[in-house]
């Protein structure tokens, strides 16, 4: 899912999101109930008609945003109370209401709040926490079935699996949302700074208790090998900024690996980014232009560089798609993470 | 013509200044020789290929970019020495190098090497300069019909028409340029910070006196209203930031006048920027959309205004060479320019 935190995918247009295959986007619950706020998109209709997005969108329960906050928050039973980055001004979201605010965007699939353990924490302080995590996931299903949408359509809510990088509290966690049950469930508190090896494991530990039939789904991954490996342990579905982010950094995903296109040695290198990709930029523009662009700080180049990167994530999960229903799915990854692997500039895995 | 100073129109895309009906795009001769330098784009294979533009392109001589460094550039009989904004080196544009310039660049039409005299400028530094202007313009046209373009293609050379605000000097510039005899004649060194009546009076001034079976460019023009007056004075081509500029500020420009959608009264308006727009922006955004992506400063905010407004412009032209068709321009303009002075943020003139 191309990550559209304030109501825009960064630097790419609704269109040519669906242009390059996007089927679901994602939406920050935290910063659109700031700006442009919760009322103003209710009366627009609904975040789709607000934001012109006629395909899904998930939102996040805002909970992860307000635990990146630190020193401007405080958890408490009933929810946790924020100051806003922007003004200063005090918030409360509770479980109950970041399901009420959800239902006003009318975003398809709604997040429950949850909290999300730093990294590192200790064995303790995740127990408590979890146990939070879980009473917390009752009420919003509580709320999610005492409510309904506002707009015609019918919205999903997903349970999301705490736990740090404890196996014992990972699978807890997932037993217990599991009992209370959900549409879907996610994998939170992952790629927060542990090893990557650490955030396979804890998907394996979690994969086996989590319904094969419902969409599973990694927050906030990651990498394309990420990517692979996630789904070869079961993960269905993400949301990442590394596309977008990285793609106005200059920095572009390619087939062989990422390549950073202010590098000196594009200067007069007139293939396309990635010679087997289809997107637009790949097909109308070179290494060379594109160096250029970013040279001289054109916003085009940041347009280019989103398009193909995002459009790249996308083939690669339509590749997966292929592969398993084809049945040659290790194989595939075998040669593709080699492939990815030949990284110019290393990424974090 | 969409202006695309660094090899792009800014905050649009290629395709996208198809989809509104650019025909000609404009590139600065003086970015494009510093950045990337003529050698890349001519290694590219021309202009058109770097940036992957097919339509025409006209570039500029360079001339008005580096008269306006001041301090930075001499100005001699050879030609005019100046530094480089960006590392302070040291370069001369002669009338024959732009010329060779421009055809490695491969514009379909080349502008002569002129000094646009600032403003105010006295007679007699006017009459001196115009000069010297016209005999660049001798010497460019020589350089041109001397050499050949690079790309398989014919390339056009325009002269410029000089003469600050005395009407005289400009109709001594008109003669001259029309004696060496050239593809297309601009008006220059107009928009510089003279009233407008004036502006359109030296129009009136030079248009008897150029050929009416070519073209007739004023240079760095203007508002909605400037060019309704210059076409009704016989101008057919212009060049102007203001759609782009002014739409990276939240400024746009509709039938009823320029807004600026950062006004708070857009806060929950829903309509189209402009309801009789059919832009990719005004058919599916709202201003109330448009307003938010500015106030939380996402770059999909310059994209849609860019999109929109140089939309406007190609609209605006069109009407008018329908009108003139039809013959019923004066009318159309009347009734047109009293729809655009319903400005709420009154642009300069």
């Amino acid at each position: 899912m191309p990550v559209g935190t304030q109501g825009s995918v960064k630097a790419i247009e609704q269109r040519e999101l669906d242009e390059i295959g996007a089927q679901i986007i994602l939406g920050n619950t935290y910063h659109l109930y700031l700006r442009p706020g919760t009322e103003l998109v209710k009366s627009a209709g609904g975040l789709h008609k607000f934001i012109g997005w006629r395909k899904p969108i998930l939102t996040d329960s805002g909970g992860y945003q307000v635990f990146s906050l630190n020193d401007l928050r405080e958890i408490e039973e009933e929810g946790v109370t924020f100051k806003s980055h922007l003004d200063g001004s005090s918030h409360v979201f509770t479980p109950e209401s970041v399901v009420r605010i959800q239902r006003e965007l009318g975003s398809d699939i709604m997040m429950v709040l949850d909290e999300c353990a730093p990294f590192p924490s200790d064995l303790e302080y995740t127990r408590r926490s979890n146990a939070l995590t879980i009473r917390w996931a009752e009420r919003c299903k509580q709320a999610f079935v005492t409510g309904s949408g506002l707009y015609g359509h019918s919205q999903a809510l997903f349970g999301i699996v705490q736990g740090s990088v404890y196996p014992e509290i990972r699978r807890e966690s997932a037993r217990a949302l599991v009992d209370i049950g959900f549409d879907g469930y996610a994998v939170g508190g992952l790629a927060v700074g542990e090893p990557a090896e650490v955030m396979y494991s804890m998907i394996e530990v979690c994969e086996p208790l989590l319904p094969g039939s419902q969409p599973r789904y990694l927050m906030g991954v990651g990498t394309p090998i990420n990517l692979i490996e996630a789904v070869a342990r079961g993960i269905d579905m993400f949301d990442c900024v590394l596309p977008t982010r990285n793609g106005r950094n200059a920095n572009l995903f390619t087939r062989n690996g990422s390549i950073n296109i202010r590098n000196a040695k594009y200067k007069t290198d007139f293939d396309a980014p990635d010679d087997e990709c289809r997107c637009y930029t790949c097909s109308n523009f070179s290494r060379a232009y594109l160096r250029h662009l970013f040279q001289v700080k054109e916003i085009l180049g940041l347009q280019l560089a989103t398009i193909h990167n995002l459009a790249f994530y996308l083939w690669l999960m339509s590749c997966m798609r292929e592969a398993i229903k084809e049945h040659r799915f290790d194989a595939w990854s075998k040669s593709m993470i080699t492939r990815l692997r030949q990284e110019e500039t290393p990424l974090p895995e």
